[in-house]
């Protein structure tokens, strides 16, 4: 549907909340997508949302709640009476309910679960005690199982049975007696198969299955790695608890790759998004880095008030220069290992040649920078404002190349192996963030700056 | 199938590769996925691949082409005859064989396209059209077409007969008899249907399409708003052209992710993988900003050159720990909203908020700052050194202190606008890439910090 067909949608359904035309109102909702209603929802004021969800079909109105935020879901949950509770939960995909609950503040659980019935209870609290970065945590329990010895005819039955309430019906999993998974089964397969044919002897034994305890990470990259719609999960005995689908990888992905944006830039990961984050969470995100990358900042001060005697205006002004170049080389360089890590494109094991191609690109960036600094330098103090800058000319425009070109070096080399050596220690490799770096850098090269303008220019 | 099981497959065909024993090597490769099989290719020899890939069954063979990295491909597709050539042309998703002639030369797409018959000649061409950046470079044209006015089980025996080489049977896409799209059908809805019910009258005619101008990102947008497996592209007439399926819009999420991380890092984004990069790829993609930033630090430093007499050494050597927490502030402003822009949580009418909530933010950070910075100035100079650094230490420690929540005030505003000043002028929001910012900030916020020394202390 496009923009402007929606939007006319939408200002019917307005006309119709205003106007209390209430079948109206559910008929043109209706025409909507579960997603484009959860968006309506959330733009209106908490009185009409309300009103808007109640008129939902029980079915549709689950998969409207799925697509809320979290403080939406719970004031509404908050105003839902007995029945609407239990329906909810009833309707909802158990992976959608446990996502649900996993946001709530602790006594809205217990409103919640005090409204299910006991096995249902069972299940939602053994999936909400998963670890939160673990495939359990990913799983829903709503998947097609079909035993080795049915038929494809019988097969195609039990799907017709049972599919509804199925989150896929795509793919089948086969097992044994004990619900050990021995195959997988594609309905393709099942509609491209004669229908007396044994479904063990058609299925795909060569299964990609996790464990409960795997990392979300493990499961992303098997979703890329296979281009999979679902994935099967099991127990340390190999019998099926769950499945996988992709629309939750896509989630996965998209929050991995957000930590890593957030802990480039020296940023604490937080889950809430920017404009639902208070003042007082954005603040608490910052301030750690900044306050450590501050103090250390300092201390490369001191560092330099060894130099005192060396520190001629001329050298202090390129001081920016220097430092900013410093940084940005090296952040250029541990983006590119961090990122490449992250997509699986290096390893490691890769460490070596990430070394030595480093060091080959230092040496082309750092000469040809080092040489446009030396013509700069010379241009402006030599040629055009012919200043007295209180040292040799030519001997001070080395002394600033030379350092440039030392720190493209000292920041490639660094930026580069910090992530790798934080993978190898099993950290984040982004905690390296591209900042610390910075500092590190700066410590370094501003040191070597001074200490060369000592040695060269004798001061 | 885990990691030792995986080894033992490995070794055994490596062995079976050794003694020319072919029957042994294709049963022993027919255990793994083809992502697997075409990993293991990449890691052997030239003359190892053309022997592994020849044995594979002619279907496998193209699965396994389509996760080749191109380097391999094209040395493949060099090695082989006429009738392999062919063979994986036909077997080959329109859509991967399209990705694949993309990564090649003019003289290899030639070879190709003078082995293929002139129909499909035709729609390769076609296909080579389409815009890189747009839905039409995604799509595939396998998918299922019904029309309207069958029945539910002529569309089920039409699946079963047609579906074998489409890329996705799970979405059939209803029409009329003019190909104009009026709705979708997926297999779930024909297997919970009765046979002799009308496709017509159970087809979601709610449809989401794109055009094959569209592009990527908005693509992407509607997979991961809506959770579809499948998407239609229609032309400007609504008639349908192809589909897009989620695997592949995987790669464009991970591709732009990546294209932000290398533009917030003053990188030119790039597709090759890093460890395929040449050297000069690699300095090429790194040295436009690098030097624009060199030389703009340099300005940086001749603004300075007016502060001369300020220039009090122990003001110098806090210069690196102002310019550091600028730059760390100013890209935590921006990759917040560089990245709540990419996940679509904000958007450009959003500014006014956002200022404000980073004006009360940077109020508190600067304030907390400002106080650390005073107290570590005091307690360093008044107590430990008690050292004379040539002005009064409260005052010096004041200039410091209110430079540093300047620095953080004019940071924060400037790191968040700016994405947003650039997404407004319809540029991508990361090329107002984080060091960008940091310079400008660094030249600000010295040149407030020398007034300040100036003004205050009378230097």
């Amino acid at each position: 549907m496009d923009k402007s067909k929606k939007t006319a949608v939408e200002a019917s359904i307005n006309e119709a909340l205003r106007d209390k035309k209430y079948l109206k109102l559910r008929n043109e909702l209706a025409t909507l997508k579960p997603a484009d209603i959860a968006e309506y929802i959330m733009r209106k004021e908490s009185k009409d949302r309300l009103v808007v969800y109640r008129i939902l079909p029980k079915e549709l109105a689950a998969e409207v709640f799925a697509y809320l935020d979290a403080d939406v879901q719970q004031t509404l949950v908050m105003s839902f009476t007995h029945e609407e509770l239990s329906s909810v939960l009833d309707e909802l995909f158990l992976d959608d309910a446990v996502d649900f609950l996993e946001e709530m503040p602790a006594y809205v659980v217990d409103k919640v679960l005090a409204h299910t019935d006991p096995e249902q209870r069972k299940i939602l609290n053994r999936f909400l005690q998963y670890p939160e970065n673990g495939a359990g945590s990913l799983m829903t329990i709503e998947y097609v199982m079909l035993n080795k010895n049915y038929t494809v005819e019988e097969s195609i039955g039990r799907i017709r049975r049972i599919g509804i309430d199925k989150e896929t019906v795509y793919t089948a999993y086969v097992t044994d007696n004990m619900r050990v998974l021995e195959g997988v089964v594609t309905v393709k397969d099942l509609l491209l198969a004669e229908n007396d044919e044994i479904i063990g002897n058609i299925m795909d034994r060569n299964v990609v299955a996790v464990h409960t305890n795997d990392d979300k990470e493990k499961v992303s990259e098997i979703f890329k790695r296979y281009d999979f719609i679902s994935l099967p999960v099991i127990d340390w005995e190999n019998r099926m608890v769950g499945i996988i689908t992709i629309d939750d990888v896509v989630d996965v992905i998209q929050e991995a790759d957000t930590e890593d944006f957030e802990r480039l830039a020296a940023l604490r990961p937080s889950e809430k998004p920017y404009l639902k984050s208070s003042i007082f969470d954005l603040t608490k995100n910052r301030i750690v880095w900044l306050l450590v990358l501050m103090i250390s900042g300092t201390f490369v001060g001191t560092l330099l008030g060894i130099f005192e005697d060396a520190m001629l205006v001329v050298l202090v002004t390129f001081m920016p220069m220097l430092t900013d170049t410093g940084g940005n080389a090296g952040s250029q360089a541990a983006t590119l290992i961090v990122r490449g890590l992250a997509v699986g494109e290096i390893t490691t094991k890769d460490f070596k040649k990430i070394l030595w191609k480093e060091i080959r690109v230092a040496l082309l960036l750092g000469g040809i920078l080092a040489a446009f600094m030396f013509a700069r330098f010379t241009l402006q103090y030599a040629l055009i404002s012919r200043e007295d800058i209180g040292a040799n000319v030519y001997l001070t425009a080395a002394v600033v190349s030379i350092s440039v070109f030392f720190v493209i070096m000292i920041s490639k080399v660094v930026g580069s192996m910090l992530p790798l050596i934080a993978k190898k220690l099993k950290l984040d490799p982004a905690i390296m963030a591209a900042p610390l770096i910075s500092t590190m850098i700066d410590a370094v090269s501003l040191t070597f700056y001074f200490g060369m303008a000592k040695l060269i220019l004798n001061i």
